[in-house]
């Protein structure tokens, strides 16, 4: 801010320069107090000037209503969504979020620092402030095979950036409870770093925190947060498409309040987006669970912003940014209007247009494995019992079983009547030709395969199926595609959805890649599959951190062990 | 802290190193939740390892007694307590206080910017940890005359120092009201900026805040207290000496809970802090006021640690800093052990000896008036009509009154039966012979005359009397002393206090300064003064930005018209 836009916006506090716009008849939420003041909110510069009355300037009627802070999410992986960041941005400003923090690792994984960097640039002039973490796991273990690793160097890089306010999620917690000094080195770049901890407790969780780290969202019970809350470690409630531990944890603030509490979304898959909502829907989802609906407010506003020390985000006072909402009421939470950096940015649930950056072609054509060996499916040869990752609905840890495999020709193969579906992860930045095998239950898949190149954190090229022709057959149709989503039977392809940036986004609006997604979805009921978000399901059966039985291109990970392990028991 | 500290604190907490130091049996507070767990806390290299079961290190017994964080104090001025900065340490880690965030105005006002560089010298080794704000009002206004101004150049060069952390109570509200640009350059040096905008509310206030400035202690109602909460700027509840204001205030914590709420003291005088307390007072005397103590603990605490970004102090949690107080119980507030960076500093009400810094030289001898002229205390020519400066009780705001003056060969005199005492304040950094005159009301002195090189803010010498041989004598005694106070009747002094360091603080033990104080308001009863703390209300007096009517070496100064008035109406 320049010190004459500084003395310009005291002026209009003073009611001695005009306001660019007026937020008139409002009952404006305080954040500091969990108030409502009756009050035109004035705005200037992009920045609130005052909570009075006000002459002049646009006038935006409030009509009596709620004006909130714009609503912030403290944790997400905008590649989820896969959308541009851009289109991300269309759609949650509609429902009223003007800030987001993101930890770009999908982005990174597949392109380097360059990735995050990518990120940066293509959010610079958006409605939605978009803040960055410098990934600190890349890869995530090392039992995954990203593009290349994200070392301290090129973290210190991106920390040197506008909008990039620490070190990301700090997924790697065995090596920190361990003290491993390469996982310190990262953790000392910033002060400020976010935590992935999940089931930690006791002493191993006063080690994680005694690192520096100073929040986690993986908690999916109450006790948990709460036991995270008590060492200093911000909670961010989560409700993302695969991990819905809102309603679980909402305990926590309805036991010891709302302070150090804070939502975020994590990964959402698109039609969650346009469907439920953003943060919008969670706190729709705290207020009807009994949550005071000014309690989850701040949890959606002024809580995330202390979090991140953004100091000027999350409350309508004098000389914050101006991201304001208008809600429809305190039961929908539905965005009226959305102000953004003191400018309407959406009415009635739509974003008014703006323009969004080109892509550059260098995200682009990231999808290049070997060419899959004969046998590159084949589980090998048959043994009393078998490893099986367990797919928990609703959450991304797994279970570890151990069942008799399905046997031909002396060979483990899948067992569709038994929901045994073969799992193969196919590495595809380096084309190595490395192919890891395995066995999952759950997904109810009868016939035919689905594949993606969204398969975190590494994002190889995974594929699920019970015919090894439809596999092959989606793997080879998702490498044409440059990335992306594919679903066969009887080896044909019969759907697919393009992901041509890093192998991760589409370039399409959020409607018709939702469209296409529902479309690959009603495919896979026909082969049987059940569950919500099967795809989301699918790519976090690679990633090596979150328990218990996981694959890469590896081979099968016992992730409490950190180390690859048989098929064959 | 080293990469091997680190490393070794989460050895301590994973339970395969040895802390330093266990607190055992102790009830541990929990800020982040305003709980009592039942634990030992490990501490390893001067931080919290964990809270749980722990085997070796030195052990302290809390006996099932409560454990809290080492206290806060939000906002004060070490010089008001006369003391040299190792003594106030002494006095108040005594009392559980283990970090202060200070507003050295008082030493650069008499030795500019060195006289906070020497405070932050002299203050490195304590077992107090001592934070400074770059002090934004040197001099407090252009009515003031210091030794030098202290320019936006030199705060930058002490907010480059360590525990430098932020730019101190811009007192000056007028200007950021009315957009000044020098003091808004001063504003935008640093982020974190402390705040004093008494009796200011509406646009105004709104002004304030817009400015970029997130705090106040000057509130006196709760009334006014929630009007600054409301725009975000934390509110922080006072007693000082001079200003009770905790009373008054804590119905903003019973309405409105405790969050964004903290403690501070500001000013004390020595016999204070030593028979009250210090912020173990403030906890005793909301918990005394019906305050739950959690939420005053956390107001000692968490919460003036997160007002001023103080990330790793005001709980007890692992990576934080082991500042730690056993308390004797929650109504007293008693310090049984007081931990400083993990090392026992204080039991049973005493400090541990600790090596005091030498005091470098140039500090003292800083007393330099021009020799008083015979027409000096003249208050010249007499009218219908006198301004009065009204005391206010037990406040730092003082009264404009008018009255007809006593008249003695057609000059305005003293009249100690309508108990209207002289006022001087005589320029002592250059030897200008400026003197301002006038009249006060309140202090009932009967006889004799008072004075003291101590007079916010620019701290020229300040002398109260109803006889001119009296004020002179005074004068002249404090000058051959080098700075500090007297009392003096029928031209003699009786009794006298020096303050050779700046002419602000004694280099004795704080029992002798209360003691020699305690003698000098002995001695002021005697001839008729009577209130609360006559010095510091003395010293105030000269304050030229807390309305209503004060008096400096320029003359009477109407606040909040910013302007010099005549003593004739």
């Amino acid at each position: 801010m320049t010190p004459s836009d500084r003395r310009h916006l005291i002026a209009v506090a003073r009611g001695d320069a005009e306001p660019d716009l007026v937020v008139e008849g409002a009952r404006v939420f305080s954040a500091f107090t969990r108030e409502w003041l009756d009050a035109d909110v004035a705005v200037a510069g992009g920045r609130i000037a005052g909570v009075g009355r006000y002459a002049g300037g646009e006038r935006v009627d409030a009509g009596g209503r709620c004006l909130v802070p714009g609503l912030i999410d403290a944790h997400v992986h905008v590649e989820s969504s896969k959308l541009l960041p851009s289109e991300f941005a269309r759609v949650v400003v509609a429902r009223g979020t003007t800030a987001v923090v993101c930890d770009p690792h999908e982005l990174a994984n597949v392109l380097g620092a360059d990735g995050a960097h990518w990120l940066l640039d293509a959010s610079r002039d958006l409605p939605l402030r978009v803040y960055v973490m410098a990934p600190s796991c890349v890869p995530a273990s090392a039992l995954e095979s990203p593009r290349g690793a994200l070392g301290p160097e090129a973290m210190a890089g991106l920390l040197r950036r506008d909008r990039a306010i620490g070190v990301a999620e700090v997924m790697d917690f065995p090596s920190v409870i361990a003290g491993d000094p390469d996982v310190l080195a990262k953790v000392a770049l910033h002060p400020h770093v976010d935590g992935h901890a999940p089931g930690v407790t006791g002493a191993a969780l006063d080690a994680y925190a005694a690192a520096g780290i100073r929040s986690d969202h993986e908690s999916t019970t109450w006790e948990e947060a709460l036991d995270k809350r008590r060492r200093g470690l911000w909670v961010l409630l989560r409700e993302a498409s695969n991990a819905r531990n809102l309603d679980a944890l909402l305990e926590l603030v309805r036991r010891h309040g709302p302070e150090y509490c804070a939502f975020c979304t994590d990964d959402r898959e698109p039609d969650m987006l346009l469907r439920e909502g953003h943060i919008d829907a969670m706190c729709r989802q705290a207020a009807s669970a009994g949550i005071a609906p000014e309690d989850a407010l701040v949890m959606a506003t002024l809580h995330p912003a202390r979090c991140h020390g953004l100091a000027e985000l999350g409350a309508i006072a004098p000389g914050f940014r101006a991201d304001l909402v208008i809600l429809e009421d305190l039961a929908s939470f539905r965005a009226a209007v959305v102000i953004a950096d003191g400018v309407v940015a959406a009415r009635d649930g739509e974003a008014l247009p703006f323009a969004a950056p080109p892509v550059p072609g260098w995200v682009r054509g990231t999808v290049h494995p070997a060419p899959l060996a004969t046998d590159a499916l084949d589980l090998g040869p048959a043994g009393a019992s078998v490893r099986v990752i367990d797919i928990v609905a609703g959450q991304l840890i797994t279970g570890a079983a151990e069942e008799p495999p399905a046997v031909r020709d002396g060979r483990v193969v899948a067992d569709a009547g038994r929901d045994l579906a073969k799992l193969a992860v196919i590495e595809r930045h380096h084309a190595t030709g490395r192919v890891g095998v395995g066995l999952v239950r759950g997904f109810g898949l009868e016939r035919g395969a689905f594949a993606s190149t969204v398969a975190h954190d590494a994002h190889n090229l995974v594929v699920a199926g019970v015919d090894d022709a439809s596999m092959t057959a989606c793997v080879e149709r998702i490498v044409a595609l440059g990335g992306g989503i594919a679903v066969a039977d009887g080896g044909e392809v019969r759907g697919e959805l393009a992901l041509p940036v890093a192998g991760l986004l589409s370039e399409e609006p959020a409607s018709v890649v939702v469209e296409r997604l529902d479309a690959l979805v009603a495919l896979l009921r026909e082969q049987g599959v059940t569950g919500d978000a099967p795809f989301m399901t699918l790519s976090f059966l690679a990633l090596s951190v979150i328990p218990e039985l996981k694959l890469t291109d590896r081979g099968l990970v016992d992730v409490v062990g950190a180390r690859i392990v048989p098929l064959v028991v």
